[in-house]
């Protein structure tokens, strides 16, 4: 399901990087801060940062700019993360275990509160204080808890299948770290697909292009 | 350091993405896609692909549309991982570990060379027949072996400092996973920071604004 608002995908996906950059002030003892400031650390322009904010009804005041913590707080809201959201693992590899133990830590209101898997010798334990459950008791644990996003982290051969499982018994929200492309167009959930070896190819590319550039800049220098 | 090659980075960034829909496409047995397909899978427009894969030389003929092989050899060039690139994980914590399990998996030619770790529990064994070494280590093994690329997945609070001194002692690239932005402009180093939660925040996001859409449908119905 595509969610439209009349927001574009790229500011949405500014907005946890304005957070982020909000965060840093915060703990710097900044309680203000301008859109130039902001434009400067995130490497975008002033007028690109008032209009994102502007969409959401944050003006900064002339010769004031941003109240820190109110833009902070703004933002949560906006992204959702001011309420607490129930969140399972559905895969509990390294992968599921890593975020397991990171996300708690992060403040950030999401409540872990089971993993599945189908290993017997992780069902019944507990991953970071988080019960880990069978696969099979997935269904029952669904009809009784409300669950608002699934960390979707099983075997690549098994993603489409678990997903549409997940999706089928109404699960809103799957973050999904397979490395296989969902599509569940035909149910009410939303999906965030997550590549990290995209970023690492990204930085491959820069390397490559800083190498060249320096080469070429060494053989004019000879 | 930034990277000036008169290419924007959200080009750069699509060719990941285009490079996981061709690998699909051979997965399953297609020789040739056009950019219209190329253009569904990924959400963009024909015009778009067109442009982007353009730039880098690569034309689909008029009626034929590109091969999917050749196509694909291409973007791996481009992107540079066609060539094994040596890479050390800094910090093997859960994430640094995860990531050593995952990334020889993918055939992408990083070559996990060695792992450092301030843990004396850990130094001296391997992680998936990785050796780890004190971080006292480091500098000796840097001069000894050119390393082209560095996981960086220490704690947040090291993350600076343990930056500082890779860019000093000649590591080109970092990829960092610490969710503390590093900027190295002084040195020749270029970095990709890396924010797990940023997409888990778009995620909430549009959950929220699905469920706010359904509320409101609902509403309406009655």
């Amino acid at each position: 399901m595509k969610v439209m608002l009349g927001v574009s995908q790229n500011t949405i996906n500014r907005l946890p990087k304005y957070l982020r950059c909000l965060q840093e002030l915060a703990e710097d003892g900044r309680t203000r801060v301008s859109s130039a400031g902001i434009a400067e650390r995130l490497g975008l322009t002033s007028s690109q940062v008032r209009q994102d904010l502007s969409r959401f009804g944050s003006y900064g005041s002339q010769g004031y700019g941003y109240d820190v913590e109110t833009l902070m707080r703004s933002i949560r809201e906006i992204l959702g993360i001011d309420r607490t959201h129930k969140v399972i693992v559905v895969g509990v590899g390294s992968i599921g275990r890593t975020l397991m133990k990171h996300l708690d830590f992060e403040g950030n209101n999401y409540e872990l509160v089971a993993g599945f898997d189908t290993n017997p010798m992780l069902i019944g334990t507990q991953v970071h204080d988080t019960p880990i459950y069978s696969a099979e008791e997935l269904n029952a644990f669904l009809a009784e808890t409300q669950v608002d996003l699934c960390v979707l982290a099983v075997p690549q051969a098994d993603a489409k299948r678990v997903a549409l499982h997940l999706a089928k018994n109404g699960i809103p929200a799957i973050w999904n770290l397979t490395n296989v492309d969902l599509e569940l167009d035909l149910f009410p959930v939303v999906v965030e697909n997550v590549h990290f070896l995209d970023s690492l190819f990204s930085l491959t590319f820069q390397l490559e292009a800083m190498q060249s550039a320096m080469a070429r800049t060494a053989r004019r220098a000879q």
